[in-house]
């Protein structure tokens, strides 16, 4: 009788476990006592089985609850193998510069600038401000919210000289960071297949929004000046692309500036073969020795696709970018991004505006060219003394980083690997580059935290070079 | 002397503006006749030369200063015309339901719900705790606040049952909104020019994302209880697609919630063919009549890809999601995100977190609940009472909207045109037909500002039919 009791509550419970959620809670022992009119002992039995069972587990004090079955063996996603088949385009999820390292490194492989060059106090405020505010709890416009439409705008009409006209506010689209910005460009301007034009060394993000949009790459080198254009106008006639994506103030990785001349010449090369330039502004507001000098203020007929995103200089929380493009490929842009994300929160663009507004911010920018200043020196310094054997081939004028040539021989992977070891972070030149690197390199930045350990940076790549 | 004085400033002036940005202010007078040693009178002329020229205007009181000189025609941006070539693939930028409209009208249109349904006071609770946090200054990893990815993945958990293995913290991938959501899942799982079966009528976003990505659509027609899952199998079968794109709870525009016979069929159909289910389970927290029952909570082999947004029963400014994927497909997607937008703000994650963490997000849910159902109801009775002729063939268990059928012969499209002028903004049915639309129907959404108003909606309505 006792024994068939057992069973018959162990068989109840199962029954009401395989439609159970796991982690519910079962019938207490008196609930199960009642309903089998069973005896204490009888139903701590059958409880007793089903731990055996391994199907509910007892928490003392607690209870006892419907436990997951795990499947015996490791789940076999093989067949997912078949169903996705070869990627369309070969991507890394996670750069180098993206990796998170132990807290004591030497850390000059993101990125990003330190928490102390952010205007904290001013994106807490902003933040504050903008959550009290109707953009904590209303949807933004597809082409973002006018007034930082506007500001984006105004920011490049400053640059424009007379006789061209100005940007307006509804040639600004606000999208969620650069990298955004980016995928949609080369979607929605060049296309599946397509060539593009490209600097090399480059930032590695635009690579990859590249490879994700499946467009074709087709690298012209560069230098301190800028690339040669002659390289570009080739290169755009003999592909037949229609763009060229380049950054040609304070480049990542080498900082440095194209000069005027290369931007006339280049503007006039795109024009000529009616093309775009895709001019990436990423660093406007990280100019250390020179003020930014973006191409698109001298362009009014569409040709140059201006990129400015806030999220460096203003906090990595508030992703907030724009797209100051004119004419149809405006509206193919626009068109992309709605497809991609349908808007972008509202909260972040009142909150950037805010920031960007206050009197504080511009005298915060004085303040980081300073501290950009003194770091780069400091980084400088320290490679000259104690790793005179990375060369730096040119001067940052602004930016982040620094881009250091190796030795002819020195492996720029290998080199990484060994630094790491020692403590200190760097990052092989070879995401820089669209197709194989020009030689080994690294790039170190100098934005990080405790520039007080550069020294010992330079020590330990010194010793390994 | 004078004439000669006055030509002298204006050509340097001249001069100096041709370098000079838009909107710079001129020297003061006082300046320019120290400068040119000429008197009051002849700068004042050359001044009022220049205004004439259009080169610079005077805003009295203020001073003069750079015109920006518009271009005397309008700007021809015909030349993008050719270096765009034709779009890849045909995109609307704004959808019907996204239009801003008077605001005196009866506006029905809408995908989102109105602020009284939206948990207000927690939401700038959340901001402001959020804005005080590390989350306002730091970056986030690409996959996600560990916290947030957490907390979608037990709130899936819940639902599965015992013997099958429940999902990680780390299958839940954070995502900048369901719309970013879509098109990354079906450019990473299904690609360019491959197919994709989907249900029809279904989310005009999804189709949308899905143009953008460049799959080709394979519609299967839809019901009360979900599809035929031999249209599932044949259309999988026909096509080689590797994946079906649902909401099988409460779907948009319907309202219709997947028996789980047709749930367990099509899961099965999935299973055999090798293929991946992609559930939007876009009205997780906007059930009425029945529960949520996700269809990823019966699998643990990877084929059901998941997808929720916190975006409309949190804010819409809180544009916060997950995807949830396991093996290859999670990597696939993850390296999508990476590429599309590099991570999604943690600020937006945090106050998300926050958020439904909070006591009162379970009574607000409840709150909503009876708020739907009333204003469900009553959009019901109203079109039952006015409107008869609009046909309701599914009565909504969840979601925010009724898919009407309206009789042989109207056109949703100029039906709409004609509600519009009289003050009554209904959406046309055609946006949710990836093909031709199966006939002509509108969706009027229940849980917009000034539910009093349903009565006035359903009398318009009524009229013109």
């Amino acid at each position: 009788m006792s024994q068939d009791s057992t069973e018959r509550i162990v068989a109840g419970v199962r029954s009401w476990i395989s439609t159970a959620p796991h982690g519910a809670r079962l019938p207490s022992n008196r609930a199960l006592m009642a309903k089998y009119g069973a005896s204490p002992v009888t139903v701590q039995k059958a409880m007793q089985r089903l731990i055996a069972q391994g199907i509910v587990e007892s928490r003392p004090g607690v209870g006892t609850f419907v436990r997951a079955v795990r499947p015996p063996s490791p789940v076999d996603y093989g067949w997912q193998t078949a169903a996705l088949g070869s990627p369309q385009s070969r991507l890394t999820a996670l750069s180098s510069t993206q990796r998170a390292v132990a807290p004591d490194a030497i850390a000059l492989h993101s990125g990003y600038p330190a928490r102390e060059l952010l205007p904290e106090r001013l994106v807490r405020a902003a933040i504050a401000r903008a959550g009290r505010s109707d953009a904590a709890i209303v949807r933004s416009p597809v082409a973002g919210h006018p007034e930082l439409q506007s500001w984006f705008a105004n920011e490049l009409a400053a640059f424009v000289p007379a006789g061209v006209a100005p940007p307006t506010a509804r040639d600004a689209l606000v999208v969620a960071g650069s990298q955004s910005g980016l995928s949609s460009i080369f979607r929605a301007l060049v296309g599946h297949g397509e060539p593009l034009v490209i600097e090399s060394p480059t930032y590695w993000g635009a690579i990859l929004a590249a490879a994700q949009a499946g467009v074709v790459l087709v690298p012209v080198p560069t230098g301190p000046e800028g690339p040669d254009p002659d390289d570009v106008d080739r290169a755009l006639a003999r592909t037949g692309a229609r763009a060229f994506y380049a950054q040609p103030s304070f480049a990542n990785p080498t900082g440095a500036q194209w000069s005027r001349e290369v931007g006339a010449a280049v503007l006039e090369v795109v024009r000529r073969r009616g093309a775009f330039l895709i001019e990436d502004d990423w660093a406007h507001d990280l100019a250390i020795d020179a003020d930014p000098r973006p191409l698109a203020a001298l362009d009014d007929d569409g040709h140059v696709i201006y990129l400015r995103s806030l999220t460096k200089s203003v906090s990595p929380a508030l992703r907030v970018a724009a797209v100051i493009a004119r004419g149809p490929a405006r509206e193919r842009i626009l068109t992309d991004r709605a497809a991609e994300s349908m808007y972008v929160s509202g909260l972040l663009q009142a909150a950037a505006l805010d920031v960007v507004t206050q009197p504080g911010w511009r005298s915060h920018l004085r303040g980081v060219r300073e501290q950009l200043r003194a770091r780069r020196d400091l980084l400088v310094r320290s490679i000259q003394e104690h790793a005179p054997a990375a060369h730096l081939e040119i001067a940052p004028v602004g930016g982040l980083n620094l881009w250091l040539r190796l030795p002819d021989g020195a492996d720029a992977e290998s080199l990484a690997r060994a630094c790491e070891s020692r403590g200190l972070i760097v990052a092989p030149g070879t995401e820089w580059f669209p197709a194989e690197a020009a030689g080994p390199y690294v790039r170190l930045n100098f934005s990080g935290e405790n520039p007080d350990r550069f020294p010992d940076a330079a020590r330990i790549l010194g010793s390994l070079l």
